[in-house]
């Protein structure tokens, strides 16, 4: 294993801190419960919106913390949900008179650690509703998860609720929009390699130098076959045939169009992804109002990517449009 | 090779027709010269800032068009140079009566493509100039120059020219500027592992399992010395060992602190060498002011990194804080 890492246990921690000190104006690092918060959060005029995972998937979420996204991430070790007292104690520092809105992408893990801090928060009178997300098409229940994952199409669900509750949105309504964009958002991804836990040392599944796996999930989890490498233009057809009539989305519809890089894939691939899905798109008369080209939800150093639909109205158009700052940033 | 990827020889196109794709309010694509340009460009009232340079370095340059930053870019094929008529075209077609500055990587084939375009628009009556830039401290001469190479430094020489021009300076100024963050900016990178050219299919070098390259090139080019794989501390202390007394950076020094990913590497990894890096600065009695986390100037693939300081003072700090906006976002 050739990473940039020191002691496997202390990737995370590590790589925290380096957040943390990156942007010391606004944020906030509590190791303790690998915390990772807004400067000014919790305000009591607006819902706090908090996410936790497993790590091994940023810049989700510890880095998509800030002014209209998250409140709060507080991640577990790679791979592995936080721990129950993590959530319960990032839930009790956050909490604002509006109400927490716990974020969940749906593994059975995560589930567990969120719902019974959502029990523990609630005995302690605060106000705490959960909200999962579940956008993979491409497996019903998987590995680690009974019904369907929660991958990059987290993204919106964030960008959504933050912009909702940014403008003062109460509880009930900025879980709707929530409930709303997960319902009209659809994923699936494609490994080109496996990726290494730091605490393993080695490749977490095995892909032959000529195999693919569609419809892998973001720890590796097995999705819908193995296939033999092929061009560019079919991965996108493979992709858009099960994205496609899920919603469904048809012609006529305007859609923000998502390519996610895994981790290890060069941006260039993304763009050329991009293209081709675009004008697939353009083909059925779907129109892309809004693209997103990058790093959203990885998996390590997975070389792979995924492509993400969300059909859009008006309401959600406007709250994905709404200025919002996080770590992740150019400049 | 298992890439997202049709035809090799049109990896560079369909990319940057992904590119146009994601951006038609903002930006055109001339495919006649692999040209991306700013929609508004040229402008009678700013300077034109150009940059080409092989492809395989992405977002530089043809994702750092935009207000603030280039006014257009033209690639070659990867790796490879632009060719000469496609610079003078660029050139041509975007020329400012304030003048063209081009900026330039310093390796060979680019220096004489731009230098040769120059000549010809200047033969045209454009007011041309060209800026070198030479950040990398690994080695002097190297596989495709003479005298340092131009790496992940360049972006604060782009953010730098590009906020100058957008706020009015004429090209002199321009040009002082550039030269200025130049000459105040150093770059070390590392390579875990090597980076698979399209066209070429396999990697373009051999690293052993357990090895690195210390001071590699953004083109796989050898770098100071092979070494085995190294902790995290011990990478961040060969970068800062080399970069440091270069300048030298010293005790009371103001910096901006760029962490650039080559291709391959997760951000998870690049924010844990940041914090290592920002604590052995702080150690020294050098403050970071500016920090810079993710992908700006890459090698395809390649798992590695690079450090760049940047030593800062009110101008140079007030220019890179400047907004600017280009295709790479997160929103």
């Amino acid at each position: 294993m050739k990473k940039f890492i020191n002691d496997p246990k202390q990737f995370v921690p590590e790589m925290l801190k380096g957040i943390a000190l990156a942007n010391p104006d606004t944020l906030r690092y509590v190791s303790e419960y690998n915390l990772i918060h807004r400067a000014d959060a919790p305000r009591a005029d607006k819902v706090t919106i908090i996410q936790g995972s497993g790590s091994g998937h940023e810049p989700a979420h510890v880095m998509t913390v800030g002014p209209g996204m998250l409140d709060g991430a507080c991640p577990g070790d790679v791979f592995a949900a936080p721990p129950l007292d993590y959530v319960y104690e990032t839930t009790k520092l956050l909490a604002s008179p509006k109400g927490v809105l716990l974020l969940v992408n749906n593994y059975t893990g995560d589930r567990m650690a969120f719902d019974m801090a959502q029990e523990m928060a609630v005995a302690d009178g605060i106000t705490v509703k959960t909200l999962f997300i579940d956008d993979d098409v491409s497996v019903q229940d998987s590995t680690y998860t009974i019904g369907r994952r929660g991958v990059a199409g987290n993204f919106f669900v964030m960008k959504a609720v933050g912009a909702a509750a940014e403008a003062g949105a109460d509880l009930d309504e900025v879980i709707r929009i929530g409930e709303k964009v997960n319902s009209v958002t659809r994923t699936m991804g494609i490994a080109l390699t496996a990726c290494t836990p730091p605490a393993k040392g080695s490749p977490l599944f095995e892909l032959g130098d000529d195999e693919i796996e569609i419809g892998v999930g973001i720890h590796g989890e097995p999705g819908r076959r193995r296939a033999k490498w092929m061009p560019a233009d079919e991965i996108v057809d493979e992709l858009l045939g099960a994205i496609l009539p899920d919603l469904p989305y048809q012609e006529g519809d305007r859609v923000a169009l998502m390519i996610n890089g895994l981790g290890g894939t060069p941006i260039s691939e993304l763009y050329l992804l991009y293209g081709i899905a675009h004008e697939r798109l353009a083909d059925r008369g779907i129109t892309v109002g809004r693209s997103y080209v990058g790093e959203y939800c990885t998996s390590l150093d997975m070389a792979g990517a995924s492509l993400t639909l969300v059909k859009l109205d008006d309401e959600i158009e406007s709250l994905l449009a709404a200025p919002a700052e996080v770590a992740v940033r150019v400049f």
